[in-house]
């Protein structure tokens, strides 16, 4: 059997800003059929995330960090890989039978043939599939290992989370209020702020382009300093926060947003305030917390069976929608974590 | 019993560099007896510290840090605080008796008037008076808990230090390779770069003024990458020790003297190299790891006894020689620890 696979092309790499012209929907036939010994898959995709760090691998503007194998360029004409949540429909690997329904690094496509030894795993749990590419995926181990791995919160301790709205940093900002902690989460338009406050119970929120000094903002919301924070935006925001952070403050660096889509000038914060208050800063990937997937995803998992945590997500429809759901989260459109659903999943 | 006593007093706030018009040499009439109950101790001085740092507390620029009580700005026309040696002259305090020598938190003076509960110690050991201000004071203290508690080596590990010749720079290097590591330094003329390759042991040295592009000669010294950066200096060349970092690389910032004396540029790490490749980059003082003193103290002094450890110290003579010798800091003249030897001891 042979299937129309629509699939999403690079078609020129990312200058500043992401649109949706530096990608096109093409289709190309593919044979659900396996060669044995390959130990290969082909999983029918029902979910594919879209993440902001994706850009990292797609633009121009080259950096040091491609060393570290995790933002390898991809070439012009190729398919964006991504997590995802499917179902599989062939497969020569006696792992994995047809009908398993899986998450893993997939593409942004319609059917991803899946290579040996790539990350899937079986879902066997009661929750939704989109979850999986979430609150259950890698976004849900980023919040949940950057905030208790990285940040190391004791209970009452002050948290700052930027991009609060966002699928790592709503979930970060829940996981501190689950632990104690006095949470103010910032983000871009007011439906937002009052989100954070109103759904997700963080005890402050604001809306950064509101705010014409960030360093003052911060001292408002912080007038004894912040112990933690979480930064998925870098720049600005990153310095106004180290001027406000608390002595042995901890900040964990998930993303930096606000320098991904530029190559001008980035964060510059002031280190003798790292001295002197001892601040620690630290980058970190999901991928290195591995080692305790199955905390979080029981630990997440039972939060979600007693309503402990609440989802946003924010999925759009059909495999034409990622060119837009992708650059729409450079302009602040997603609430929660953003996704694109294809087929019947 | 009555003497003069000379100290140094704060003539006018740094703005800049520091010049020895900063600082004016006065003399006050001081009373060698002390008023029972009061708990003081009067030390004669031996030696001073001279130390970058000290910049902080008596320039115009100021900074959030100053929160951190570490970094109070010092007033015009009072004495600047610094370590010192010296012998109790008077004493109405049972821990200490005229004769005893000590180390601890002491001014830019002839004479100290010691308070209650400030921190001094009783010199015991047989090595040099001049040592407790440098390889067995804070200096040694900032270099052994920087590279051993902040850094965290192992054997193997690519050690880059700046300002490498000085206080501290000189002692990370020296632990570094008795730890096992690959140690390259940076320093400003090629007295000090053949003094750390020569004298010091360091696998590599080179002179950061003949080098036009700070990425590029990192890359040539450390071509598989930097395990660990002791940072004494910010600016361009953090920026450049973090593009040359490897994956899981720990940064200790201890100083950064390259913006002490400006308020202009500061670093601008790219943080997502901090991100990919999950670089730590941890603000530290040397006062946080006093519950590591007696390690730290008897492992140096092990390290003395078996010559496993050369003291490079750059004394100046009498406390008018201090304005000077603390400027020059700032013009790389000093070789080691600066200090500037007083009276007799």
């Amino acid at each position: 059997m042979e299937v129309d696979n629509k699939f999403v092309a690079l078609k020129e790499y990312v200058h500043g800003q992401p649109s949706e012209s530096n990608f096109e929907v093409k289709t190309a036939p593919l044979a659900l059929t396996l060669k044995k010994g390959s130990n290969q898959i082909i999983v029918k995709n029902f979910y594919v995330s879209i993440d902001p760090y994706q850009i990292n691998r797609i633009k121009a503007y080259s950096s040091s960090h491609k060393a570290s194998g995790f933002s390898t360029q991809i070439g012009l004409g190729e398919r964006v890989d991504a997590f995802g949540v499917g179902s599989v429909v062939a497969s020569v690997n006696e792992e994995f039978k047809e009908g398993d329904l899986v998450a893993g690094l997939l593409n942004w496509e319609e059917y991803t043939v899946v290579q040996p030894r790539t990350i899937l795993n079986k879902i066997t749990d009661e929750f939704a599939l989109s979850y999986h590419v979430g609150v259950l995926g890698p976004s849900g181990l980023a919040a949940y290992a950057g905030f208790y791995e990285v940040c190391k919160p004791k209970n009452g301790n002050t948290v700052f989370v930027s991009a609060a709205s966002g699928s790592v940093g709503n979930l970060v900002g829940q996981f501190a209020k689950l632990s104690g902690c006095y949470v103010v989460g910032c983000a871009g338009n007011k439906n937002k702020v009052d989100l954070l406050k109103e759904k997700l119970g963080f005890d402050e929120a604001f809306n950064y382009k509101e705010e014409p000094d960030f360093k003052l903002a911060l001292k408002r919301y912080f007038p004894d300093g912040i112990d933690i924070y979480f930064d998925n935006v870098g720049g600005e925001m990153l310095e106004a926060a180290i001027v406000n952070m608390k002595p042995f403050g901890r900040v964990a660096l998930c993303g930096v947003i606000s320098e991904y889509t530029s190559a001008g000038p980035r964060a510059a914060p002031n280190m003798l305030d790292v001295i002197y208050k001892r601040i620690n800063i630290k980058g970190f990937l999901a991928y290195d917390y591995l080692h305790i997937y199955n905390e979080f995803i029981s630990t997440t998992q039972d939060h979600l069976r007693h309503d402990r945590l609440q989802v946003l997500e924010d999925i759009s429809q059909g495999i034409e929608s990622v060119p837009t759901a992708f650059s729409g989260l450079f302009r602040g459109d997603n609430v929660g974590k953003k996704s694109v659903k294809i087929g019947n999943g």
